[in-house]
């Protein structure tokens, strides 16, 4: 952080919200006003828009102590773009608020604004609005992300069918074990003041701090003309969001511990710690890849894709929803990860 | 309040939302998905649409000892529409995002979205999303409002001219008047155990408490086929609003005093303790009255409007921005109420 400390009522909310804007880009044709009104005006020109809007609040869904405020800036962008991705939208403009208490200076509210800025840099995102005001104790961001979609492209969590393949982007599971390892270290720094031993962990640390939303993977289906039947972004861990697409398809599914994608780097860190990198994966949450199912005639226009595992298929509601494991056994899938509620009541 | 108490973990974060949101209603054409996937569907054919995003913060922007939730959830949709209104647009979704600590029970946050669902009905608004989230402390509240306008019959700031009337809807001050009586209230309720006295004062507490949007200055400028030359609506009080037309218009103004809506039961208030009604409505905030220009063609479409002042006219920046009083003083207009930001700071 920068050791400037300039006090953010020197500016007033105002100046405030002119200073942090001051270097807001428009992106997109369809950001018609952006900030500096009562609203924005956005024009979709007969397109589809999905909205989504998420919050983030200190202490329960992050720790000031190990994430850097450029980061959480950033993190706070991908959380809400990776929910429109999941509708095969396009991101195209974002508000922001934000509450915090004057423990916060001029320049800590400068670096997490990079942060948001460099977020919708590289996704093409327009930051058209939003209301910065103080909290009496910790920091609240909440954002809502706007896309668009070709009429009627979007793809529901309710529509998977029967046979179809369950596929997910990328790997799963690195994201706990970087939270993991940051609360370990947190730990041992609070007991004997020693500084925190992250070397080779950079790829899971990575994960949990700097999180990207899988752009690309909705280019591929567009590239590829491919609709999913269904599409869900995994920010609960696997388990949770499986069984989102079931309920909400009325659907049971089967999938194979052995097609679960999980890094190297993620699976030695986890058996360091003894933990079973399969249950990182089910039960640990925060990796913002997709989870979606695809009918088995797309089959071939996925498989050279390296970035997408297939890692089960959809079942009737009647035969449940299962993991196969590697030894052959048949376990109930269990939502229990990274509930953000109740992992702040326990 | 409700008498009974569940406590929030018995259902879990998707038990929660899927019972605050199970009698959510879809009103809208444009709504093509609601609330249950990882973001809303929209489809406004061609017309351009207005987001606006505003957060109420418990300590900041509302005292819980005095705010029943129900006028909460209401009041927070209000804020949102108002700012919609204020582009001349129709509000038409919200997605709305809360951070609560556990002391909220389940029956507190079925009261906070009664209110909710109340301002939705009212003004055809469909909630559309959102979030809801644990917090260390005190309730957070994030809502951000879409609206449609037809094509670039939209309304900024920065476009009033000189010459144009400065007009206002409905009465000013009365909000800040309900604030501090019920500030009073709850400072003698702490010192002396004594109830409220509220009596003869409805009018001035429900300004505060239930705020309305003034929609129906917008369905009058369409039936009368005005366009306001700029508008906005009155959040931070009479001179903070008239000094964003200027500054973002690049033009300075004349108001005056006696033409400024003040409503009797609000007038009496203020002298009774000794306040000047006039600064009230300047420096007061919470109105969320609708401050917009006219061009001076448009007088005979808005004269016989009982809901609409005309309390000034667009001058050259040059000539400033100013009061000229009932004792025929002139002074400069001075932005210095209601801003949370700096209230809080204080």
């Amino acid at each position: 952080m920068s050791t400037e400390r300039t006090e953010i009522n020197a500016l007033g909310e105002f100046g405030l919200i002119d200073h942090l804007t001051q270097n807001n880009e428009t992106r997109n044709a369809s950001t018609i006003l952006s900030v500096g009104d009562d609203a924005a005006v956005l024009d979709h020109f007969g397109k589809q828009i999905v909205v989504t809007s998420d919050m983030l609040v200190e202490g329960i869904h992050f720790d000031l102590m190990y994430t850097p405020l450029k980061h959480l800036g950033y993190k706070s962008v991908i959380v809400n773009l990776s929910d429109v991705y999941a509708m095969n939208a396009t991101p195209t403009q974002i508000t922001l608020n934000i509450a915090f208490s004057n423990r916060f200076s001029l320049e800590a509210m400068d670096e997490f604004y990079e942060g948001v800025y460099a977020a919708c840099e590289r996704y093409g995102v327009d930051l058209v609005g939003g209301d910065t005001t103080s909290s009496q104790k910790g920091f609240v961001i909440s954002i809502t992300a706007i896309g668009e979609v070709n009429q009627d492209k979007f793809v529901k969590r309710s529509t998977a069918k029967k046979g179809d393949l369950l596929c997910v982007s990328g790997f799963l599971g690195g994201a706990f074990l970087g939270l993991t390892i940051l609360e370990r270290e947190k730990r041992i720094f609070a007991e004997t003041g020693a500084q925190p031993d992250l070397e080779n962990q950079a790829y899971i640390v990575g994960r949990l701090l700097k999180p990207e939303a899988r752009k690309d993977i909705v280019e591929f289906f567009a590239e590829k003309e491919i609709m999913p039947t269904s599409m869900i972004d995994v920010s609960d861990g696997l388990s949770s969001e499986a069984l989102h697409i079931c309920k909400q398809s009325n659907l049971g599914c089967v999938i194979y511990e052995d097609k679960i994608p999980i890094h190297e780097d993620a699976r030695q860190f986890a058996y360091t710690l003894e933990l079973d990198p399969t249950a990182c994966a089910l039960s640990g949450g925060e990796d913002y890849e997709l989870l979606f199912t695809l009918s088995q005639t797309d089959y071939d226009k996925i498989v050279l894709n390296e970035q997408i595992s297939v890692i089960g298929y959809m079942t009737e509601a009647e035969e449940g929803t299962h993991i196969l494991t590697r030894g052959g056994n048949k376990h109930k899938l269990v939502a229990q990860g990274w509930n953000h509620m109740n992992h702040s009541q326990q």
